[in-house]
C-alpha cells in the first residue's frame, strides 16, 4: 500500500471496528499528525448542521493548531439537539485523552442515520481501541472504515514538485447518497505535508471544494453533515507561500479533490453511469449551473441515461423550467458530441442509430449551448436507478 | 354512464383510434360544444412551450368564442419547431371544416414524445373518423384517449345549485409522470354549461389550477405540453355573475380540479402512496411552499416514503436546503399525527412502531411547523419507486 500512495509525511492513522452500527468492519477512523497543522475546512449549508459540523467550526475557529481528525460512520449525530453536541464534544475528549492531545485539536466527522444519539458507552469502551490502532492503519483502512452505502473506499493522491522537493497531498472521502452541494453531501477529509499560512490554506480548500465536491450531484438532496477537513502540517520543511507555487499546490489539492468528487459520483447510489453535463452560452455562470442542475437531477432524465435512451426531450424540458433565461430558439444541446437539437429544433437524422453506442457507455456528456452569453458550468451527475430506490426504500441509510 | 356523470349541457364527445403512437386503442380526443362559449386555459410556465400551447393561447387571446377541444397522445408537438406548429394549425383545420367551424375556435392540446413530428398523413387520413364519432362517446371514452403512462382514465364532476338552477362542471385529465407545477405538467379540459363573462371564467380557472393542479408533485419535471383548458358554454341558461353565484360555482370548478388533481397523484408513474405535506409556521406562504416542495421532491424522502420507512431524518434534511428560512431550533415535524422531530430535537418513544401501521397506509401526511410566521402549503407529492425507474428507463415516453 504505502509504495503505492506516498502518504504525506508526519500524519498516522487508526480504524477500528467499534460496533455503533456495522458488524464485523471498521466503523470509527482517526487521522493524526504527529505536529501541529493548521486546519481548514468546508461544509454543509443545511440549515440543520450536525453536532460534529457544529464542533468541527468551533475547533477551527478557536484552535491555534490542529492534530486529528476523527470519523465514524453509522450515525450522523445530526438533530440531535444539546445531547447530541455533548456526546461529540466526550468524543473528542476520549480520543484526546488516549492521544495527550487537547479535544479542541481535533476535527470530528458523522455519518450515517440521522436523528439517532450516540451510544456513549460503546464510544467509551472502543475508543481505546481505536488510539491504540494509530500507525498500524494505511489511509485505505480510514477510507474503508468511513463507507455506508459505498461500494468502494475513495481515495486519490498527488505529489506537487516546490523548488525541487516534494509535497504531497492525500484524500479520501465517502458518498454516496443525499449527494448535492453546498456542501457537496459527504465527509472528505485532505492531508498535506506542506507549510503554509493558515489563510492560504483554507483559499486552496475552499477553491478546491467548489470545482469538485461541489460540482457533483446524486439526488439532489443536501445532508446535514457534509465536511471536508484539510490539515497541512509542514512536516515536509517545504514552504509553500509564493503565488506559483500556492498555484501549483491548489492545482494538486484540486486535482485530489475532482479524483474523490468523481468517484463520489461513480459509486452513487445504484448508479451505472455518470453524466457529464457542460453548460456554456448562459447569461452568466450562476445561469449555467442552475441549468445544468435541473438537468442533472431531473429524474426523467437520469432514468434516460439509466435506460441507455437519447431522450433529448427530457433534457430540453428540464432547461426549459431551470430558472435560466434564454430564448429557446437559440438553444442546441448536443450528446456525447452528436447535435440532437439546434436553434430550438430537432436535428434531422437517424440520431438514435448514431447514438445506440455513446449511450451504452458508462460516462455519457451532454452539451449544451443557451446561445444568450459567456456564462458556463461543469457538474458531474448520477443516472437514476431501480437500484437507488432499493437502497433508500429497504435500508435507514 | 350518462346516468351516473351528468355531462353539462350543450356539449358532445368523440374519440378515436389514429395509431398516432398507440395502437388498438383511441388516441384523438375531440370536445364540442354545440353553441358558442367562453374559453380560458392555464399553460406551462417551462421556457419551452410546445406548439399546442403557442397555438391555443393565440386562439384564446383572438377569437371571440370558442367551440372545442382536440386532444392527442403519443406526441407532443413540442420542440419541433416551425414546423410543428404549421402542423398545429393544419389539424385545426381538418377538425373545423369536419365540424363547420373555424380553426381559431378549436384549442388544441397534446401530450406524448418531445421532439417527434406529427405524421400528417395520418391525421388528414384519421380526422373524419374523428369527427364522423362526434355524439357516440362519453367523456370517460376521451379521458381513457388521452392516457400515455396513466393507468386510469381521469374524471371528475360536480353539479352547483344558481338560483334554485342546476349548473354542472366536468373534467378530465391526464398524468403522470413530468408533473410539477406550473402548469401541473399535464393536460386538463374543464367545460360548464353556466353562462359566465370571460374573464370571470378565466379567474374562477386560475383559482382552481393553484389550488390543485398546482400544488401536486411526482417528480419535480414540469414539462413543455401542460394546460388546463376550460369551455363554459350557457347552455343550462343559468347566468353566474354576483359574488355568492361566482364563489359557488369557483368552489365547484376548484373541487372538480382537485378531485383531478388528486388522482394524477394516484396514478402517478409508479406510485404506491400519496404523501400530503402540510407546512405552517413560515415566514410567508412563499416559504411553505418551498420547504413542502423540497420535501415532497427529495428523492430520499420519497424513497423512504414507498419502503414505509418513517425516516423523519430526510424530511428534516430538505426542510434544511429547502431555501426557507427558519431556526432549526423551533422546528417540529409529525408523521400522521405523531410528533417525530419538536423543537430541533428528536421525540422519544417507540416512533416506529407507533408508525408501522401508518406508514403502511396509501395516504401518508407529513405535518411541518417551522416556528416562524403564518405562512402555508399543502403539497401532495407520489413516492418514488423502481416501477418509476422501470417506466422511464425502459420507454420513450
Amino acid at each position: 500500500m504505502d509504495d503505492i500512495v506516498p502518504i504525506p509525511q508526519g500524519f498516522e492513522f487508526a480504524s477500528h471496528g467499534a460496533g455503533l452500527r456495522y458488524k464485523d468492519r471498521d466503523d470509527l477512523a482517526l487521522v493524526y499528525s504527529k505536529i501541529p497543522a493548521v486546519g481548514a475546512g468546508v461544509f454543509t449549508k443545511n440549515l440543520f448542521q450536525a453536532a460534529p459540523v457544529t464542533v468541527a467550526r468551533e475547533n477551527l475557529a478557536k484552535a491555534k493548531s490542529l492534530r486529528a481528525v476523527l470519523l465514524n460512520a453509522g450515525q450522523a449525530n445530526a438533530c440531535t439537539g444539546d445531547q447530541g453536541l455533548a456526546d461529540c464534544r466526550e468524543t473528542l475528549k476520549l480520543v484526546g485523552k488516549g492521544l495527550g492531545i487537547s479535544p479542541g485539536e481535533i476535527l470530528p466527522a458523522s455519518t450515517g442515520v440521522i436523528g439517532q444519539q450516540f451510544d456513549m458507552a460503546v464510544w467509551r469502551r472502543e475508543v481505546p481501541g481505536l488510539t491504540a490502532k494509530l500507525g498500524q492503519k494505511t489511509p485505505l483502512d480510514l477510507a474503508k472504515a468511513i463507507m455506508t452505502t459505498d461500494t468502494y473506499p475513495k481515495l486519490a493522491w498527488e505529489s506537487v514538485d516546490i523548488g525541487g522537493k516534494e509535497v504531497r497531498i492525500l484524500g479520501l472521502a465517502k458518498g454516496s447518497g443525499m449527494i448535492c452541494p453546498n456542501m457537496a453531501t459527504m465527509l472528505g477529509v485532505v492531508i498535506c505535508d506542506a507549510k503554509i499560512k493558515p489563510v492560504k490554506w483554507r483559499e486552496v480548500l475552499i477553491a478546491a471544494v467548489d470545482g469538485s465536491f461541489n460540482a457533483v450531484t446524486v439526488d439532489g438532496d443536501t445532508s446535514t453533515n457534509d465536511c471536508v477537513l484539510a490539515l497541512a502540517n509542514a512536516a515536509s520543511g517545504v514552504e509553500v507561500d509564493s503565488p506559483r507555487d500556492l498555484a501549483a499546490l491548489g492545482e494538486a489539492v484540486s486535482e485530489v479533490c475532482r479524483s474523490l468528487a468523481y468517484m463520489v459520483v461513480e459509486d452513487a447510489e445504484g448508479g451505472t453511469k455518470i453524466i457529464r453535463i457542460k453548460v456554456d452560452g448562459a447569461e452568466d455562470n450562476m445561469a449555467a449551473e442552475a441549468a445544468a442542475r435541473a438537468v442533472g437531477n431531473s429524474p426523467l432524465v437520469k432514468t434516460a441515461m439509466f435506460g441507455g435512451d437519447a431522450n433529448w426531450g427530457r433534457i430540453v424540458a428540464a432547461l426549459g423550467r431551470s430558472g435560466a433565461d434564454f430564448d429557446p430558439n437559440k438553444v442546441c444541446v448536443s450528446i456525447g458530441q452528436i447535435p440532437v437539437f439546434a436553434n430550438g429544433q430537432p436535428v434531422a437524422g437517424d440520431i438514435d442509430g448514431l447514438l445506440a453506442p455513446r449511450m451504452r457507455r458508462a460516462e455519457i456528456s451532454v452539451e449544451i449551448c443557451l446561445g444568450q452569453g459567456d456564462g458556463e458550468y461543469l457538474l458531474l451527475a448520477s443516472d437514476l436507478t431501480c437500484e437507488y430506490v432499493r437502497i433508500n426504500a429497504d435500508y435507514r441509510s
